[in-house]
């Protein structure tokens, strides 16, 4: 009943194995080794385009490092309002971009809405010295709320980007479950979709902490190397970096651990919803299962070793709590028939009694009032 | 007809004479001088209360220098979404902050609304080191729509702040006329209603370049006058900065200007509604009036001379524009009459027959839809 | 006998006169205005060579811009040891340029020594991104010790730079007194000598805050308007700064006032070098003279009221201090002999009884060891 | 012959091994599991001291971390002039630090010079708001040129820090290979002479990309946490670094392999001296050889296979380089034996007829004069 986060989860046995028979040779440092080479040609060819890879550890330096590539320090990058970027990274993009500014958008079930952002850059076009310039867009896909953009969904909102000048950054911490949640190419998905430069995480989807920067414009980003080394996030011994990934991409491995999160979690999903105290809030498009229920009843759940995260929900009558429920690589049937049987259980007990559930509480006591609480510092 | 803005007047006959006296003394340097020491006792006997007071040359370099002294780098400043800080000083207060994030509120006419500064506080309680803790909350009076906040307005925002253990900093940029537009005092505008420091403006209101930060917790801002320095704006010469704002406060004489500037556009705004054509978009409780007329119209006000700052308004039907227009101290009737003579003129003019205003365009070619288009540069 | 330092005198009375004629006069905001043009044409002249003119209100500001616009955050700039970005900024060009680097380099009488420079620029070629490459060097007219470049000197250490790349930054605070000093035209001491960008200095030099960066090479800087703005350094009146610089350049007055300084300093060295406890520190090339003299008898000077800075010197036997004395345009003949009268009678005094002087101290209490001190916070 | 360095070697078997027991676990993320606890409880033994640790994935982060978080970024670091926060990291430390400056010291082999340290510190008391205050001490331990700090030198220039108010920060990327070096405790070392925070470097020694900061007095770093997450550090997969630190840590791991990298280094430079061609530049003290020796040998070195980093030497008569050779947990015998070997041949050759060296090259093309440029970016 580990739901907690996919980044809670270990390494790929084929991850481990790569790790393990590269860690016998000697091989050149930062970066200039075969293993890296072996790397963006293998990424080359399953985004059938040709691709400048820059691996580092984590996917808020990978934001963050682009974004201050891509931008001016005075510029805007527009962005989801609860996007990563904007409610987990504690400022990165703004500490890397010299103090650039987020720019927020609304949209339902964490996709951008487009008039939304036409409307944004349709204003502020006086273009002096005294404004901030929209200078990039930001996407994520899979969303923070767990759901997909499809193909026809990034190209719309690249299009309005890119007339207006925009370069376009895709946050794909959870690519896989995206490629997989909507059946599309990693091709359409990104670069035919108008995406300039995208991260490709590795580190939820069974790599230790592997996420590759693919930039499908060469030269797109001439400061992101000097940016990455000030950073601290040349690794020396970055070889053991991509060897983690291309050990997840070969053989379709990365596709076929988010298609076993993406089906457990839409397994849960489906058993979940037949109990009456329990409201889907999202679609399950990907590896992720946001659903709201009794907070007297989540606390029982907790108690019995179940793990995930919630905020309490705002609202009169019986406190109810937002749970967002991950699945990994990892997760297993067991955790699933299991933590459908508590919910169950629970939920007949809490029938049965409203007394025992007088002192609830959740895992965060918060006033939380959105979907940001719950994927706080878990992402 | 010169209502593009109060920075756009010279100065008050009391502030030249001021300069041209120092002009001829040797003094201290750096602010070790006693022009600055007697601006200080000036300003604490304004405001009754003990201050620590740092001049500089520019609002936003005083606004900037505050927020990056009172907040982390990491941290979060509340504030209207149409705050000068945040449409008009290209990011100074995230460039000074080390990238701090401006965290924006809607509200009417130019004020935060204060439910929804207490949500924004009541969510994101979680604390870890993943999230952007708002620590300030930054207040503008006048607003950039013009409008006041009345002490009872400002105590009730500052109280919310300080519940949640925010600092508190005020945009005084047109203080003066926020003073006068309320008839209430200095202090119970600032320190009685919860504002930890301010700026008090001198350059709208008749100084050549001079800002006052006034501190109302002396030990507030340890960082300040290191910040001051490093951002290069310890004025070697500070006494000629100190003696502009000490003349402009003696003898009540910025209340005098504000009062002034207020009261010409208060008659300008009591004569223009009476045109059919024209509707008051905020309350006029300042030097500044708010007007949409038909874009046709505006545009024959401009080419007879007249000086504002306009932008297209979204909606359907024939085309109409919004309008600022500035009064200051050295506003004069003939600016007055002058205008709402052209005004109705060109009222006349444009009813008589549409065709000659086919051509319909405004200071500026933009599909503005806020009033942030229209403060612009020229704040 | 007010030699603490330039910026303690106030306004040439031309410079009062332009403030005050300004005054009534209704102008355009943020340099739009033709008060602006006019500098920007006046010092084209002066130059002989087509410039961009941006003012600014301190030395401080001019040169951190300057150097921001100038180099990438990684880079370096190539300075003098003792220099006042060095110094007596507090950081700003780090600040300001993002954490840029200043590599210091070692000359005497403030100098910078050409073949440091080349050693410098010599090594470090491996251009790989772990190093700091140097993007500009950084020069200073007037030195900080007081001395001159001449156009030879300027062109041999352009010359070198501009072979490894560099761009080149003049900090000419005290431009005018060099072009005095040196008997050499503007142009020769710029931009014929390979001098891409420039401060000229105007507040030490009779004006309340002025300085205009000079860069002549007019597309040189192109993010320097917005880091202008983003510092909080864009004065909405800035036609009030430029009128200060154009009143004091018309009619030579700059060089007039300079020429004034110069010579008091020259007619100051020239009497005190005749008394046996003085030594002249640096060669007296402008309007500064450095000297050094037993620290007991300094103390005397300070105590009848003389203005100077001073800090001890390192070494055996009786303690000695470093004493700068620097003359303004507002220095008077009184200044020179009274102050010579004063050095002469310590003298006598000290040699009759070293007892009165065995509590001896100085202006500052310090063990300073280098000129660096001395001119510190007064520069 | 792998002898360019210590980063290029690979893992050490028990690294492997705790990586992949790990790999099929649940855990906490960012740091709040079992391996990061065991962690700190290790590294609290082997210090015999209470420790705060915070794993993180590069040295360069973990540098500019503690430096940022001990500064203001108006303040100064004291640091060899050679030392790889200065010569290596693109400038990490005054990008985290927010523009701080680094002040350089010279020292022979590496090691500060305390007069030097002295005399920087005596200088520069006037601690106004116009200059740097030096805030911190940056030490390295190996040395930049291979050479070991003993406790004694440690604590003489921590105690001259202290005097002046400084923190001591120790960059131990190659600790182990201190500690074997002089034999001295870890805590005699550290905090027994002064040391307040230190980075205990694990990937040189057999890590994949695993550095701890260590703090020996607990809340000294009060915003280091933040500054990790905003630096995109903070890895969600934490106990994969911790784990490896931990098993290299057990059975004393660290030191055998420090013990077996020291052990090659001076068996490979005992045998280097007898070759009169071959000068050592500096003492062998820990796991590298710095020597110099004609260029033309080299070169033939080189096309033999062997790997090293060298810089051609200025100077007159035949050219010569310097070489840097470092040994790792991975040297082996034959890696000693066949470079000797190599140089032995090469030296006869060379003898033999210098023709056969016309076309000299080394390694890097630079006219480089320090050891800077060989120890570049292969730290």
């Amino acid at each position: 009943m580990r739901f907690a986060s996919d980044n809670r989860a270990g390494m790929l046995p084929e991850v481990v194995d790569a790790l393990s028979a590269e860690a016998t040779e000697f091989g050149g440092a930062y970066g200039e080794d075969s293993a890296t080479a072996k790397l963006t040609a293998l990424i080359a060819e399953i985004f059938e385009h040709d691709v400048a890879v820059y691996p580092v550890m984590t996917g808020t330096a990978a934001n963050a490092l682009i974004l201050a590539s891509l931008c001016e320090p005075w510029g805007g990058v527009a962005c989801h309002e609860e996007s990563h970027i904007v409610v987990d990274e504690c400022g990165a993009p703004e500490f890397y971009g010299g103090g650039l500014r987020l720019v927020t958008l609304p949209g339902e079930h964490g996709r951008i809405e487009p008039s939304a952002l036409d409307a944004l850059l349709r204003s502020g076009v006086r273009g002096d010295v005294h404004q901030t310039p929209i200078q990039a867009l930001s996407l994520t896909n899979l969303t923070e709320a767990g759901t997909t953009f499809d193909a026809a969904a990034i190209a719309e909102l690249c299009g309005i980007a890119r007339r207006h000048g925009l370069r376009t950054h895709l946050d794909g911490a959870r690519f896989a479950n995206a490629v997989v949640g909507t059946g599309e190419t990693p091709a359409d998905l990104t670069w035919r979709a108008g995406v300039d430069v995208m991260v490709f995480g590795g580190t939820k989807n069974g790599c230790l902490a592997a996420e590759a920067v693919v930039c499908f414009e060469p030269d797109l980003l001439p400061t992101f190397e000097r940016r990455r080394k000030r950073g601290g996030h040349l690794a020396s011994k970055m070889r053991f970096v991509s060897v983690q990934l291309a050990a997840s991409l070969r053989e379709d491995r990365w596709l076929t651990a988010a298609r076993h999160a993406n089906g457990h979690a839409a397994r849960l999903a489906e058993q979940l919803v037949t109990i009456p105290a329990v409201d889907l809030m999202h679609p399950v498009e990907g590896n992720q299962v946001w659903i709201s229920a009794p907070t007297a009843e989540i606390e029982v759940w907790e108690r019995h070793g179940a793990e995930f995260y919630g905020s309490p929900l705002p609202g009169d009558g019986p406190p109810r709590s937002l749970v967002r429920l991950v699945a990994s690589f990892a997760t297993t049937d067991d955790d699933v028939t299991g933590f459908v049987e508590l919910v169950t259980t629970a939920a007949s007990t809490a029938d049965a009694g409203p007394d025992s559930t007088s002192t609830a509480a959740v895992n965060q006591a918060a006033s939380a009032t959105s979907t940001q609480d719950c994927t706080g510092e878990k992402a």
